[in-house]
């Protein structure tokens, strides 16, 4: 295998010289030639995949995001797309016909000799079991011999991309078993698959999300899991290879949601118009909550003009707030994704969640309180200031655990919005408190600020 | 297999009436018998461990997390620790082992059988390929014919941990190349090993870091991968079903991150006292910045004495750009993460991003201007808060862009203060820019606010 980096090198050098870039490109093995398209320009991509022959731009194709691979072919005419995309798996080939144009798509499917091997993959969600499934074509029974399946192995054109289990089905298409090829080897040459076979299999129903699939072949350590209908007939099987791609998905996209970006397919490089309109409703979504505690402030405003110096303290109080809740939400998110917690277990996460934000609260408090009091050198502002950090910090860290609770339970997903309600909680009540605890020292105790 | 909801049901009533738990118990498979003793309480849990006998313990130890795993044993004996850990894998064994108190792991070991074996996966850090990797038994020489290699498979004992692929090593113990099962069936009974082994393969070295290997595995889509020394020889292997747990572990990490918690062992059932000491930290330095944001309040502490009521608006612009900050922090730091931007892209990604931020900024600028000239109704604060706004928002996206690159470049984990550096900045300059913009209006156009 080459480096990818040399390789890049000798190409670039190749494109702007007018040389053989190909050769240096084909020294790559697939998943480092889909990495080298991506690095290059569009017209570079389009010079090299135009010299390629359809075996080697098939296995690019296989490792590119199915996006990224329509970009690639969207060009060609449909003869040229289904003959590219006979040569790819049919899950592969099912997904980048689901990125082209709905007529291109029709097309280039009519002209596949592979069509009904692709077509019933076509008709399920992308993001569901169905989605990820590739078909089977290599299906035993129950009363086939070790040596027969094994003729069958070997009669059977054998590529990277077949599977080391082989499924089990009853005359009515129903999964019935598995067996792996080392119990395959093993076994008498005599000996009848139903003696062999574990008849016990994990399944996933063709329409179950693609998380659920990820959460179990990573739970129970699968490398290939069948996909049946409700009525178990086997519908096809999906690769453990895709989990690892499933897990950073559905893991980038709480991490957005806690940012206040509703989707995963913004990236670094997503065009500009795609970028703002994804990420402003969010602002504005944040916009009319800001505006709701402002006018707590505004609700104050006589408190400020008696003491200007409360303002400077708002931002303090509120912000750590916040910092202290989202502390907590992200970790009941996580909490929630990983299956560890759920609304029954709130009284007991709330024990504990309390006593951990008294004690940072007391501490952070107190540091605030003595920062003011030094600061400005006045101690009731200090008292002030730090009874209002704590009673914050407390509130935010109930808010942040029984928010994101709450939404799950309520069929909501906890980390689209715990964000904006939070912050909505914190930043109120810190003005509130603050101001508030000011206002009370001023009109009753007549204490200046 | 039994539904884990169903048989916990059984459990718990059997333990409840003195009944037998084990039974139901042992009706589900490891994985989730392993569950289930983490839904129960502790006492509950001794007890049916307690009641099974050795291989039972072991398949249950190899699906917990290595610190719950050793939490079940460490008050049995050296010998009966040694016992349970003889049956299961090597790297299992290795791993609970380095949770043990040093004096008992060290006598453990003495007493286990498999010793020589477990041993020099312990010197290796846990985080590292060494770390990860397990023993491998079954390594095969090139001149070996693939009838005298099935013979050998049939005669070595099989389970469900022995892998689909083997290697091939020369007299030095070197990798020489890879044979997979489905090679070994279709290939003809007298043809030599050399023949149809891989001899390029992909290997990774004992000492690289678990990303590493798990991002390796994902992009060549490996189900195992050899670990090799220096000098090329073969010391065990990785098998790709761990992988999906280090993957999720560095996302949680970057999420964790990005609210300022440092640790990724931090969950929603850390103890009280871990998880105060390791937010608390994060919450003294966003303090200290706080505290920066609040002297540029002060600064302006007579400006506000004349306009409280700009006092509402800070926390809507500080709070608005900190927003959208974090929107590109997020996308960058996840862009970091999965290898799609570096340094070098920064001027091509500022371009994007402050085109991005123009729009949104615009936008949000509008909004914030005219609900406080409609609220308000004055116009001149309209204006102020707009332009304070735009301003801040632009800013920000340069700062959520600059500063992860910069942190990556200078080697300083950019998902852990982005967010520190970021508010700080937001903050400051919403306050200063509001604040500021409103003075000069009063002194120099005697504008009332």
């Amino acid at each position: 295998m080459r480096n990818l980096e040399e390789a890049l090198e000798d190409i670039r050098f190749a494109l702007l010289n007018g040389g053989d870039a190909v050769t240096p490109f084909l020294s790559l093995e697939p998943a480092d030639q889909a990495q080298a398209l991506e690095e290059l320009s569009e017209e570079e991509r389009d010079h090299i995949f135009a010299n390629l022959d359809i075996g080697a731009r098939a296995s690019i194709l296989e490792e590119l995001p199915e996006d990224e691979a329509a970009e690639l072919i969207e060009e060609l005419s449909p003869a040229g797309i289904a003959e590219i995309l006979d040569e790819t798996s049919h899950d592969v080939a099912a997904d980048i016909l689901s990125q082209l144009p709905e007529a291109q798509a029709t097309s280039t499917l009519k002209q596949m000799e592979d069509a009904d091997e692709v077509r019933p993959l076509l008709q399920y969600p992308p993001e569901s079991a169905g989605g990820l499934m590739t078909t089977v074509d290599l299906v035993l029974k129950k009363d086939q011999t070790a040596a027969e399946v094994i003729e069958t192995i070997r009669a059977y054109e054998v590529d990277a991309n077949s599977p080391y289990y082989l499924y089990v089905t009853n005359d009515a298409g129903k999964l019935v078993g598995v067996i792996g090829l080392r119990s395959l080897i093993v076994s008498q040459p005599s000996a009848k698959v139903e003696e062999f076979m574990v008849s016990d299999v994990h399944k996933i129903n063709v329409l179950s999300d693609q998380e659920e699939v990820a959460q179990m072949m990573k739970k129970y350590r699968l490398a290939l899991v069948p996909v049946v209908d409700s009525e178990d007939r086997l519908l096809g099987a999906i690769f453990s290879d895709d989990i690892a791609y499933i897990l950073e998905e559905e893991a980038t996209e709480d991490m957005y949601k806690l940012a206040n970006i509703s989707d995963t397919d913004i990236q670094v490089w997503s065009p500009v118009g795609f970028s703002i309109k994804r990420r402003l409703p969010w602002l504005v979504v944040n916009l009319a909550t800001a505006f709701l505690a402002a006018s707590v402030v505004y609700f104050f405003e006589e408190t400020i003009q008696r003491a200007a110096i409360l303002a400077a303290f708002l931002g303090i109080v509120a912000g750590q707030g916040g910092n202290n809740g989202s502390q907590t939400v992200a970790i009941l998110i996580r909490g929630i994704a990983l299956g560890q917690v759920e609304l029954k277990d709130v009284r007991e996460v709330l024990n504990k969640e309390i006593l951990v934000c008294l004690v940072n609260g007391a501490v952070i408090g107190a540091a605030v309180g003595l920062g003011a009091w030094v600061w400005q050198g006045n101690p009731a502002l200090g008292v002030v200031v730090a009874l209002a950090m704590i009673m914050n910090m407390v509130v935010s860290g109930l808010a942040g655990t029984v928010i994101p609770l709450a939404l799950k339970a309520l069929r909501f997903d906890p980390a689209a919005s715990s964000q904006v309600f939070l912050t909505t909680i914190t930043d109120s009540l810190g003005f509130g408190l603050t101001l508030g605890l000011a206002a009370f020292a001023m009109w009753q105790f007549g204490v200046n600020f």
